[in-house]
């Protein structure tokens, strides 16, 4: 037990009468909701990465934060998987997601980064032994080290290749150890600086094979989870290829890989792209590739990845709705791929930020569920649409243009438009958040 | 002969010391380039409806321009339609494009907009003999007339999806008769304002259908043409449906489409998605589908889009760069899809400002194909990837993870960085603008 | 009693648990906050414009409402006059706003537009007579027009300058007549489409000079309301001049007006401009300028003012925050320069959208009122600056650069950061809203 | 001499017909342009910082450069000088800019940072001497250490306005010591990362009371160079307060300094706060406070501050040409704050990076000095307002809105626009890029 967060309590579910900070006010895991707990809706996971091994710096500034784990050895890299699970412990986390770089410290060499991995894998494994969180996703951070500053699937020198796609086995043999639910893909540096230098169709075409080769061995070791790809346009890169999730669609359709694989999608990304959060999980969910969520907002006035928790109750309802009417989390669940601000010095601010974040989850979540289980807005959805479920109309999409012409000119059809009620909707979605 | 261009001469090459305000200074037709005349090459369009239709408004203001063809008569569209060839000839345009809304009046019925339509189709067509002008494209207006208010394909009432299919087959009529090279679907209002009343599966699956119907009427009426679709991520609409090239290929690979249909590509709709122009056409040449292209900027302060005449060389060389290493326009050409100004008045000004773009485009060019002929960016961009022409890497691309991860071991593999040599390409990029 | 909004009821409160679509669940205007009630705080104001003038287009389409007002006459202005008193009936509504636009046809010539503005100004005056519905400000349109294509006041036309100067008098002399609470100046092509033809430093003299008249004439006439200038960044002109918030304050100062006119600050323009709105009215308040409020939102992914109606409580919360911070409305108030979506064609949409307006903005002040009166957010930002409350702080903000120095070298002054709270202080929030 | 940059001869202008990329092809120092030697004219420095100081970090990832002077000594940093001053001779670059952080190690202390800073401004003194190189500013790093992280002169903690106040002090000394043309004050971190914890009127009235003593110790120790504030609007905080030119002249007004203060205006941050860089020079201009400039682009599809070297001249020549019109630079210059891109790892990068960025400046006024020298565009703004130099329209500007009232209903003023002539302005603009 190190005394990081000594003082801090084990954050329990009070009701949103209370005014304990360390308390959720929203969050209880086990009040059923549409016949589930909300831990199983939620299944919410700490990200390793932001919340321990970020050191607070930024493009105009460096290391904020002084942690006693910071630092390149096994010993304290052990001390830091510590004091995550003892946060995981106080808020009841019910998965964690990681990075290779994350969690163990490089090496000079890839044996030796290697060697590290499985020797703080087999570490983490025994703290899981004693711990009901679980692994949510591990992932491959191939975009931090120098040698993938210009990619690494699609990196102009194959021996970058090579060291992702042992890298990339590594980590998938991780997660499997530790009976991870899913294995993610964030194409952080596939993407170009220039168009100048770049050979798209090359750059593709490595990709999809890359990606072909991440499904066979995930079949090959039995592997039972999800393989995701987490979309972003651009940043660290000027753009990046998997943009959003129209774009991994026409990707995976390309190579043959839409049966195979699905998507993590993060509300901050979403924004980058152009898209609401929730445009991108409906559209997800629409091509049945909706696999997981990240879930850290961007701020509405900086074009960078501000990956701030959630606070937003209602924006989030959007998102929960989403995922409602797709069916819930299957092998997917909430991430927090969120980072706390750098001026957030304090152990509190670490566990606060993880309590307000879960609590808005929650909130957002129940509202969505209320909607849905009053089901007011899928029948306003459908009578919208009923024309299309007339035999008339199926049989003019089975139709041709010509056939069509001469039923407008024999019909003298003439449509009158009909009010889509936007504002109408908005205010029954205003009574359920 | 009218007289709305009176005084107005024909615009003529007169080279870079001219200071000719109504004189071409680079747009020469018959300078052979790269083996082509450079007209060949250019293949200019100039669009219907921004030059003789559109009256000047935006959202916080009415009407500015006085034509005297502005009216819903049959005769007044005539009038437009000379006033149009008036204007092709005064600068010696090799094509031009139109909605069936640019150049009929719009009738009580759909019959009646059908008979306006053959009628001056038979007109523009009689005046097409007498001219060296030939059609790039047509399409059909089906976002402006407020029955297309919810969609036309994707609308939640069949009858509207009837009336679209009816008007696009006239559309395609029409294009064929008068000898076009392309028809042209832009998805204005196939979108939505908000998620919470539409059905986004139903919409794409009629969308998809309804693109089914406009190729096989293709193949029907023998039209040798490119069927195209022109992306653009909103506006209207909040989000629409042909986001940009990727989406656009995703769709098309979802309904087995990609082979069938091309894209027409705007500089003002991929800078609204978040691109720039030359990405959109290098990753629409790499995935097969480059057809033609909309050669008119947006405003990059302004969020919306401004239909601009081109202006900037260096950025549109570019583009044309893109087009050449393609392999060069087919059907396609450049379409100015760009509207003047509405403070712009004057005769002159709308002649000019075809001026202005087309010396644009030819200037960048020109620039292009000196770089494209000189060979050094496509040197040193083969040289950058010349690892993954070596057997060894092609024999890695055929393997496995396991068989990477041992290779990596064994060779100790451990990549260093190579320099991606931006702002060299950047000056060399520079010597040919 | 026209039958426009027939079948539809007065609108009453009937409190959250209430699933009536035509009912507040939150807005109650008697219901006392802070001291005073709620319709106090408040006073929303409907506008003219949008709700009753405005046809339905976009840039992509036109008319798609019919209404059986519209038209050009006296009494059509006389109808919609009864139809708008009938709505701020249906809602209560304590307030209106108009341009002169909006309310009386346009005449032939000045004079003609003159003797219309005075007979519907007299129409209105009536009307009010049997309403408890109050004039929130009045307002000259001076950008729809042709002849306002380049501006009004910075118009490069005196003739536009001095019509728009008499048509701002005319406008003044109407709200003063009908007892308006401020008079309203929004910019709308006081800005320029390009610097080439512009002279930045004319335009601002003409524009201050303007100003400065039109507190004269306030002054002249004895009108007891406030001056106040609407800022917006760009759109429809590419750069208007009346940017944001600070960009007006130093245009106050550098015409000395600082102390005459304060600002009627929107959502949406705050979105448009870069900011979040709560900066805006923070930012005025800080520089003793808030004036008003435009209460209507921008969407997060259009480049463009949608003037939508406000939905999001938490978001609405932080601005009446701010509101409540400066001490509350005193001759402002919360209008909705909003308008329903085009494909919202109903009398209900209409209401109904009002409705989910006032109930959003009474449920945000709610909360923020809870906030203001628990006052631990006031007391956690005063601790954070309680440094500055020292003698020696004030002291050496009263000293130079070389004390200064003396004194970091002496004491050894090294000091230590402490903790933003960021995300404690948005949990601490989220109890509230 | 250092061995950095072996091989790389000194850059000497060859001309356009060049293809010798180690050679300026635009840049000739000595050509006589509209009465001044180019090298007068546009007055280039390098940034110590991006050039020298920067490791090719990124918020996704670490070091890509391997520089043999990074290390915190004072014996690295005088290597660091020795090469920068071999880079200043290679280039014939007239003037260098620092900040204390770029030169000197950091110390344990305040006084221990002050001693390296005057060993290494010894040093560099030293190195001047034999040099042709100036000193273009110094300033200040008051932004990368944590103690800086919720801001410097508008700190909540006093003790960090003393630290930055002392180290202001210090700069400006060794600015004076330096010669230095000016001194820079960018406000990194003034600004906010949440309201919620911000008193927005105390952190304005530090700044400003801080700026006061900069002033006033420039005039005590008789420092002949301008005091320059650099705007951004954001990044790295959410919000910072010297925005842009607007806010920076409003920020002067409001504490009496717009006569001492004036712009350091860098072409990124006009792009991140929605402006062109030609607006915020033309505005500056018009104010009375333009002063220097920082010559480095953003990509237009990234919305962070990438601080690239210029590439487009046609851009440029609009940002030239409104400083021609302002009369040229005075103390200010042509600044690069610019950073070759990460992936750019090899010294001749850093070199030509430089000669691109010169050469397309050298391109660019080149051009608009062209233009100047026509004179056409001047005398079409000037015809546009020649209305406004009647003797009519000034006695208009000093009347009332009752009497311009009274004149337009007697004259019976009905004004009809005129073509802006907007395409006609960019052709012509065309002719001489
Ligand atoms: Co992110
Ligand atoms: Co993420
Ligand atoms: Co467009
Ligand atoms: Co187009
Ligand atoms: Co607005
Ligand atoms: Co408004
Ligand atoms: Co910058
Ligand atoms: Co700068």
């Amino acid at each position: 037990m190190t005394d990081f967060f000594a003082g801090i309590p084990q954050i329990r579910y009070e009701g949103e009468g209370s005014s304990n900070e360390f308390a959720f006010r929203h969050y209880n895991p086990d009040e059923v909701i549409l016949g589930k707990r909300m831990e199983e809706h939620l299944r919410f996971a700490v990200a390793w990465w932001h919340s321990f091994a970020w050191p607070g710096g930024d493009p105009f500034g460096g290391q904020t934060f002084d942690r006693p784990w910071f630092g390149d050895t096994l010993e304290l890299a052990k001390l830091k998987a510590d004091v995550a699970f003892e946060m995981f412990d106080i808020l009841g986390a019910p998965f964690f997601c990681f990075h290779d770089a994350d969690i163990r410290p490089e090496g000079a060499t890839f044996a030796e980064s290697k060697r590290n991995l499985e020797e703080i894998v087999d570490y983490i494994g025994t703290k899981m032994e004693g711990s009901k969180t679980k692994l949510l996703w591990g992932t491959a951070n191939l975009f931090s080290h120098r040698r993938f500053m210009a990619g690494a699937a699609t990196n102009p020198d194959p021996d970058v290749f090579a060291w992702s796609a042992a890298t990339v086995k590594g980590c998938m043999d991780a997660t499997m150890k530790l009976g991870g639910a899913n294995y993610v893909l964030w194409g952080g540096r596939e993407g170009y600086e220039t168009l100048l230098n770049t050979d798209l169709t090359r750059e593709a075409e490595n990709a999809g094979r890359f990606l072909q080769m991440v499904v066979d061995y995930k079949h090959k070791i039995g592997f039972q989870g999800t393989i995701l790809i987490e979309p972003k346009p651009q940043e660290p890169s000027k753009h990046q290829y998997d943009y959003d999730v129209a774009t991994v669609y026409g990707f995976l359709k390309r190579f043959g890989l839409e049966k195979e694989v699905k998507l993590n999608i993060e509300q901050g990304h979403a924004i980058l792209a152009g898209h609401s959060f929730e445009h991108e999980l409906a559209l997800a969910a629409s091509l049945g590739i909706l696999g997981s969520i990240d879930m850290n907002r961007n701020d509405y006035q900086s074009g960078w990845d501000t990956d701030q928790f959630p606070h937003n109750h209602p924006e989030m309802a959007l998102a929960y709705y989403e995922i409602l009417r797709a069916g819930g989390f299957t092998t997917g669940g909430t991430n927090f791929d969120a980072k706390i601000r750098r001026q957030s010095l304090d152990p509190e601010d670490l566990v606060l930020a993880h309590v307000g974040g879960m609590d808005t989850c929650a909130r957002a979540l129940k509202a969505a569920a209320r909607l849905h289980e009053d089901g007011s807005l899928e029948k306003a959805r459908a009578a919208r649409y009923a024309g299309w479920e007339t035999p008339e109309a199926k049989a003019m999409l089975a139709s041709s243009l010509e056939e069509i012409e001469a039923r407008v000119l024999a019909e003298a059809i003439n449509p009158e438009p009909r009010s889509g009620r936007q504002e109408r909707l908005e205010n029954l979605w205003n009574r359920f958040v």
